[in-house]
């Protein structure tokens, strides 16, 4: 039996200035997580979230994560858990957000103060937070609001987990949830995310994959220190010359990656996958506008989605110690470390793909026949993450999105990684859903960041409405 | 004739302890050209030296340059010029030095304080500014007063250059030189520059060449703005992945330089010229102490001097618009510009080496068949400079380092440029003849820039030798 959502729908619409409020009271509350001074800032938006949610009657907890590492004058801001319901007969979800923001200034070029909630005619609602991640954590305080004000049951016993530190890599989160997933979230059902956007404008979508990260250095090194280049240029051999062929021999300009053996970690395309990408809502124009050039390596939408969600991709970033100014400096660098990252699909396992990095380079090193020395280290990984989108948990929010917006949702994956979706479905072992409320022209992380009006909104049906689709789906 | 030396050198011996106090005074005023709110010292060290000269009986003018370009609300310093002696009979030598001197601070790992004039036990004197470039302009001070106090005739007419942004670019010099070749610096017979080293610490040596340089930037374009290589990685063509094939084209590990004709523009080496190189004191382990490591290009010192004296190099500096910082960030970025230089020797012509590398690097770029744009250009250029070390000015100075150190001094080029010389050569028309004071392990530029007490006072009576012996050479 569909879920009967119209009165939930009508308090939300007659709440919406309300809703639309309370999101200017988050936004001016400047949480930067990585700017130390603003430190008080994210504990008042943590304490914020604590007491909106208590005056709707569930209960909070701040649950400290002590001081902050390598920076241990400051202490962690909490991660605010909370629960709503506690019915032995209802499924219980757990919902994660963030209510840290990025750093932002005026002067980085925002067309509106960053932290004054500013709408325009289009609806827009632009401002630091308020796609990322404040108005899709505001969302669920929101929704359960509208439905005690319409006196509509809450279908399911909701429980919360809204940290302070995720822009500045979720310090101290991961024990968190390993600690609890026996403690406070022991009863979850099944997890849902909202930290992601649509793929395009119009369209909605449920994500059911990531892509996992290894993250490599390459350090080379030579003289005891930096040397001026007219006094030992031509008697010295200088490592610059040595990383550049080396990187140059990572990645062709097409994106191949010409480290031996990793094509065959990848897991092959079936034929039902590959019939997924044609529906997909997305041209080759939503890429060129967002790269913002058209230097893009494929020519149509299939192979470009495919090389962004399901197959590995290499990246350079860098040189560490090298010049990197402006101007013209003759210096030839003592060491240089250079920076690239592989974006991991299944089945590649993270040692796997170390050992074959680390051979490659090796080996194109010992081909140079240099004096000079070698040094590659994994800096830091992170696994993929593919869930089963068969799952009740995307089924329930897949008729929400067709109840809310009158389209089914495109079923999508993403090329970066969200690292605390894979620790929610190991600590926990359920399946883990992501659920964006904003789309891809939102500009997290950039300036002249917004939320419309309309994605806020709907999205606020949409998290009722998919807890309501929830409640009724059969056990699997 | 040989000259009659004794009680100039009886003299400067006498002074000895005089001429270190003056070294002292002059060592105590930080006069650091690059840092703005140090150029009232900067003025200060340059009216120090006019009122010294002035005492002494020489003609002194402080000659301005006007507004620091850039830095409009910034006067350079004066250049200090002047005149001791004007005797028709008598040849006139023009000598350069410049009175600035590079930042310092203790906490950059001094072992003394950097602008207190400190002496060890060996002799060394440290302090910066010590050997670059206070001491020997004081030099020339010093050799007029052990004249005066000796009642020797001063042998030539001596004419003085002394400027105060050697450091910074030697803003506003160049005109200055050109303008005063038919002014101040009319009646010059030959100039002498003090601002190099010996190559090694037992052997002085004179200097006629140095090595032009070339530096090039190649940018390399795509995408609009900065990417995220999570969301774009596998989509988008990345001009890093471009920059460091093209930059990996350019030069091998053992310094060859890949560009196609650049070799034929070098002169052959002589049979003469090649005999030069054995009798040169230097050896491997001068090498090795100076790089602080092994990884030098050859094994022995003749190809490795040649390698920095008389052929082209080429060096990668670096990679700016990357990330180049320490730690991890997943950033594609949206435009690099890779930066090198090539050193350059006879025969390479500026506009020459232009086209064969614009050619090359952008046929690499070519092969690439890359979507993102490339620009290659010249970022600035300075010609190399070789003089006739069979000039009367080499000769004189050749006999007076025999008188002073016993020994035949080497003749040497160096890798770098000194773009003054190139100046003073083309405005004058005369011979430049470079005559080292300090010795290659003084660390000019570095902490704890020294000038041995010995380098110093011998250095003192080289400078008065060799204008004896400038003043019996016959006329060429
Ligand atoms: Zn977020
Ligand atoms: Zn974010
Ligand atoms: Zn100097
Ligand atoms: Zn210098």
């Amino acid at each position: 039996m569909a879920p009967q959502l119209d009165s939930y729908f009508k308090q939300v619409d007659g709440l919406s200035d309300n809703f639309i409020d309370r999101l200017r009271k988050a936004v001016a509350i400047p949480s930067i997580s990585a700017d130390d001074e603003r430190r008080p800032d994210v504990v008042k938006m943590g304490k914020f979230l604590a007491s909106e949610l208590r005056a709707l009657g569930a209960h909070v907890e701040e649950r400290p994560l002590g001081k902050q590492p390598h920076k241990e004058h400051l202490e962690l801001p909490p991660v605010i858990v909370a629960r709503y319901g506690n019915d032995k007969n209802k499924r219980t979800i757990l919902v994660y957000g963030h209510y840290d923001v990025q750093p932002a200034n005026k002067e980085d070029g925002w067309a509106t103060e960053p932290f004054e909630l500013s709408i325009d005619d289009k609806g827009r609602m632009f401002g630091r937070g308020s796609t990322d991640d404040k108005g899709p954590v505001l969302g669920w305080i929101n929704c359960i609001e509208a439905h005690l004000k319409a006196g509509v049951d809450f279908p399911v016993n909701l429980l919360m987990c809204f940290e302070g530190m995720e822009e500045y890599g979720s310090e101290g989160l991961d024990d968190f949830i390993t600690a609890e997933a026996k403690g406070f979230f022991k009863d979850a059902d099944a997890v849902c995310i909202s930290d992601n956007y649509w793929l395009g404008t119009e369209k909605p979508c449920l994500t059911y994959g990531l892509r996992g990260c290894n993250y490599y250095s390459i350090a080379i090194s030579g003289p005891g220190q930096d040397l001026h280049s007219g006094v030992f240029g031509g008697s010295a051999q200088e490592p610059m010359t040595d990383i550049v062929r080396v990187m140059g021999s990572l990645v062709d300009t097409d994106g191949n990656i010409q480290i031996p053996g990793l094509k065959d970690l990848v897991a092959p395309v079936t034929e039902e996958e590959k019939s997924l990408y044609g529906d997909i809502s997305y041209t080759m124009d939503n890429l060129y506008e967002s790269l913002g050039s058209k230097t893009s390596i494929f020519e149509d939408k299939e192979r470009t989605l495919m090389a962004r969600w399901r197959f590995p991709s290499l990246s350079l970033h860098g040189i560490e110690g090298a010049f990197s100014a402006a101007g013209a400096k003759t210096v030839i660098p003592a060491k240089v470390v250079g920076k690239f990252s592989i974006r991991t699909v299944p089945n590649m396992q993270i040692d796997e793909v170390n050992e074959l990095v680390y051979k490659h380079v090796k080996a194109e090193f010992a081909k140079l026949k240099s004096k000079n020395t070698l040094d590659v280290s994994l800096q830091h990984a992170g696994m993929w993450w593919v869930a089963s989108p068969k799952h009740w948990n995307f089924s329930a929010a897949g008729k929400a999105v067709e109840k809310v917006w009158g389209v089914k949702p495109d079923l999508t994956r993403e090329g970066g990684s969200i690292p605390v979706t894979l620790t929610f479905e190991q600590a926990t072992g359920k399946n883990v859903l992501l659920l964006p409320m904003g789309s891809s022209t939102d500009a997290a992380h950039s300036i002249n960041e917004k939320l419309d009006k309309r994605n806020y909104i709907e999205g606020i049906k949409l998290q009722g409405a998919y807890l309501h689709y929830v409640a009724e789906e059969p056990l699997s």
